[in-house]
């Protein structure tokens, strides 16, 4: 993606500047995180006059949802392979990873702006109901009805504090995702 | 605390106006997360001027430092009482409603700003490394020595990421947080 603030913005066809000013939003995003999202800064990038951005989106938040919509249709695909070839381990391994590599994403999809997020975007809401859905499938032939729920919660706590450890550099990058969740499986003894 | 901007500074003997400061400087965390903190609004809401406010603060950085140090003094004695009384399920349960009674300061203390904090902070290095070696000596007799490492990684995973989910909304309040950690306790059979 070129950045040259010459280019003329009529050098772009209807559905390329959609597509390059969300290459360029994303890479802000990763640059700086959901707060650094600005759509004049995105138009800059991309080249074109912020009018032209407003023409394909609404406004920021517009931009914002669509990227997060993005994130949770990659971050599903990710999820499904991983469930295809590995279990339930692999599954948990495979958010991990989706996080660490996009942190800046993984921030937005998951972070403060939660709420705003899925009140804007129907398709996010949609994402991640099938996420939610297939995950509590995956646990409803591992545990007893009842404690699905629990399950549930268990399992994405950990994954995303163990995310976010490693997104903020507060856990180091060679600590081993695996064997944690070889510990969640086996269990920790916790009692006095 | 006054916010009155009228009240004069000349009314605080030193150590008042410096826990003052504090006092509102953790309010406005606690309504805006870290990025609200400001220290001309802090002065404000204290009603005295920023120059006064720097008498007792080099500059915000020192007094979030301040802040963080509090944090981690307070969060490390609601720890140190649940292990008293409890043991581990009682310390998992306790960083989680410190987390959630606390949701500002538990941002700055183990969020994005993490490093920049530990850098400015000798205090905050040392309660942190503190609570670490509390948690590897009460793991140490749990687990096999090789895993300790792996089982503090696991367990501080599991309350971050319980913790951000409640005070993020994304998981509820009436969820039980008993309920995850005896889960964790017996373990979640994740095999394929």
């Amino acid at each position: 993606m070129t950045s040259d603030p010459l280019r003329p913005a009529g050098r772009y066809h209807h559905g390329d500047l959609r597509h390059a000013l969300l290459v360029a939003a994303r890479a802000l995003l990763e640059e700086g995180g959901p707060a650094a999202l600005n759509l004049r800064e995105i138009a800059r990038r991309v080249g074109v006059s912020a009018p032209s951005a407003y023409h394909h989106f609404s406004g920021l938040e517009a931009l914002t949802a669509t990227l997060a919509e993005q994130g949770f249709a990659e971050w599903a695909a990710a999820l499904d392979a991983a469930s295809a070839s590995g279990g339930m381990s692999a599954v948990g391994e495979a958010y991990v990873a989706f996080a660490v590599a996009n942190p800046g994403l993984y921030r937005l999809m998951f972070g403060e702006g939660f709420h705003a997020l899925s009140e804007a975007s129907a398709a996010v809401r949609a994402l991640r109901s099938r996420a939610k859905a297939g995950l509590r499938a995956a646990l409803a032939v591992r545990v007893p009805e009842a404690e699905v729920e629990t399950a549930v919660l268990f399992l994405w706590s950990l994954t995303h504090g163990l995310s976010l450890l490693l997104i903020d550099r507060q856990a180091r990058a060679d600590d081993d995702v695996r064997a944690v969740l070889r510990l969640a499986a086996r269990g920790l003894p916790l009692a006095p």
